[in-house]
């Protein structure tokens, strides 16, 4: 493979995660590398995703080489610092006026690498971009570079952000069950954790039998059939154990008929005449309260548990910062209309291996937590998830805070 | 003051918070200190606070004394380690048999000491007992020892826990800023924070300010009438500066009828039946989704931010371990009906002195927010807010993690 001489180009798009910005750090700390022997000059971001960049948004980053303080700030900063979008390109062999104008763009800039940080979606975007360059012969290296608290990416072990998340749910959990714990009068506590199609941040709920700690008494999963008597004769076991009762549900779990727990079917309208939408967790708990009479209550980790990067997983971060820079090493090396995935090697010790993959084989396509995570009564997680679950929540880092304060990167 | 020599107990009473254990650390501390010259014999916990001690239930715990591992494991678990309750205690003047029994327990058990860590009904509890044991002779010291996330308590400058709140929703807050910006669409986030009375865990949502980080666009409290007009007026203004806003609540907001705003009122009911609470924050999303058209988030951050002891503030566990052990030489010194409370002598550099109150003063009252910490507009906090919030989230502590999963403590 001839050595491809040129600028390069990074872009966050999708959902924002803890550990995006540790991508990005390590997509710059890779171009850093490659500008040392003369194959990158330098890198720009795009504003906003490949939204903003069609409308001519970007800065030069290059500043940061180097700067080792900015950079690890960065790493512990959640979000995207680039800002996102949720821009779906159009198809690659139609006539749309964007690519020729994106083309003309990477001539101006001379961008001969593209590296685009995101999940499914965003890898369908590095997909078509490649296919494009491709068809007019423009001489570019496109990689993408996952990302998502979903963990729901084929090809990979894991996803960078996953982790993170995890480690904010599995502690979260194991705080509000002290917390339930307190009162002596039977109780239940149902709690509503991000996942619209897949299980995997709700196993994490579960995480803390590994060392001892109470968990949820049941953990309910997208990728099995929620029914609601099943449900009713789970809790009255769980309650003639012990008072307080606490429940994880994924977002995503749904009826036998296919439709989502969470989706509001009285047809009531707030006082604002708009239709309710009462999430999984308090459909569960007003059920509960209804069929038992118990004090019941939902709780809703929201956006919280995908941004809280002040209690991110250590391993996450640095694999996260890791990829990046692989994906920056395979495009110098040749690949394109890739992304680079982690193989895991082994549990314990726990080893990961970078590989690259067709970006094809990830875009638009979902990974499911498979059954062998999911235990016999369809209600808690397993040995075989545990072990998959712990190494990726690993470690511990070092938020910056200034007189108590957390502090995040901001470009200058 | 007479030595007055026995043995002592302690419960834990109320809503738990991050920091209540360490105030029971500070307990046993103390009446380890006690016991080295003989004052304090042994010393035992409640279970479940009064509510369990006059049903009989109650462990020793002088087998921790000087575990500095046990204590420090125990400083940082949140919630309340002995169990709580929110029993009222009858009449002291009356003829209740409840008296009669505790106090047989406490000739039983020798019980001169008596330490219970709660909020203002809790005190209420103290100084019953207070009463009744001068009523019929006999020779205990009782001590109310503050704690609560909503600061609400008249005589101190601040509770025990409230610091560890702030910081985890400052923290919050601040991450929910970051994700909330990575979109350049119009959209509102409503954050809904708990205090059904007072501002004080609300106005930590703008601490950031203190170094600079963004905070919410906009802050209501309970103090202030809130009125959709207003919100409405404050809404177009904030959007007309950036496309993110980002709102704080308190849970406890009103209308000018003294109506709860998170109450629904459209008689809607669920799809058991039940009668919708919707939160302070999915109304007023509502309402601004109604009037602007754009998308809006509430999020509640729930229990989640009283239980949070991960990201507790290091000056709020010290002082509650303080406040504990300060308690118990109070007592053998003399005090009874009395309850240690912070003094502020300086914010800069930040000092405070442990002084007792009559815990009459404490009980059933409410402090609320000051109008010199609430801007003019009425939506926002003042550089004197800040001074006052700044110190109590100060320092970062030390969890206990294993294999990446926190570790809480637990009685034996």
């Amino acid at each position: 493979m001839p050595v491809l001489k040129g600028n390069a180009i990074v872009g966050q798009s999708g959902g924002p995660t803890a550990a995006i910005n540790a991508t990005l750090s390590g997509v710059i700390r890779g171009c850093c590398d490659a500008a040392k022997n003369g194959t990158i000059g330098t890198v720009y971001g795009m504003k906003n995703g490949i939204d903003g960049l069609i409308n001519g948004k970007y800065i030069d980053l290059s500043y940061m080489w180097e700067d080792e303080d900015q950079l690890s700030l960065l790493e512990n900063t959640p979000a995207a610092a680039l800002g996102s979008c949720r821009r779906k390109l159009p198809d690659p062999n139609g006539d749309s006026d964007v690519y020729p104008k994106l083309i003309e763009l990477f001539k101006k800039l001379d961008i001969r690498y593209f590296f685009y940080i995101g999940g499914n979606d965003s890898m369908d975007t590095a997909a078509k971009l490649d296919v494009y360059a491709k068809r007019v012969g423009y001489d570019m290296r496109v990689m993408g570079v996952p990302k998502t608290v979903d963990n729901d990416l084929c090809e990979t072990d894991h996803t960078p952000g996953f982790g993170s998340a995890a480690k904010y749910i599995a502690t979260t959990v194991t705080e509000v069950i002290a917390d339930c714990a307190v009162y002596d009068i039977p109780a239940v506590t149902v709690i509503e954790i991000m996942g619209r199609d897949t299980g995997w941040l709700t196993s994490a709920a579960g995480a803390g039998a590994a060392v001892g700690n109470p968990i949820p008494d049941l953990i309910y999963f997208p990728e099995k059939v929620f029914d609601l008597e099943k449900l009713y004769s789970d809790v009255e076991k769980a309650l003639a154990k012990h008072p307080n009762v606490v429940i994880a549900v994924s977002e995503g779990i749904r009826f036998a008929d296919g439709s989502f727990v969470g989706e509001d079917k009285s047809g009531a309208v707030d006082v604002f005449g708009h239709k309710q939408l009462s999430g999984a967790a308090k459909v569960v708990a007003s059920a509960i309260k209804a069929k038992f009479g118990c004090k019941t209550r939902g709780i809703e980790l929201n956006t919280v548990q995908r941004c809280a990067n002040h209690i991110a997983s250590l391993t996450d971060l640095k694999e996260s910062v890791k990829i990046g820079s692989e994906a920056v090493k395979s495009a110098v090396n040749g690949a394109s209309g890739c992304t680079v995935v982690y193989k895991r090697v082994s549990d314990e010790p726990y080893e990961v291996r970078y590989e690259t993959a067709d970006v094809r084989l990830i875009a638009n396509r979902v990974k499911y937590l498979p059954d062998s995570f999911i235990n016999a009564d369809e209600n808690g997680i397993t040995e075989d998830c545990l072990k998959y679950l712990l190494p990726l929540m690993a470690g511990e880092t070092s938020p910056t805070y200034e007189r108590g304060i957390i502090k995040h990167f901001t470009f200058r």
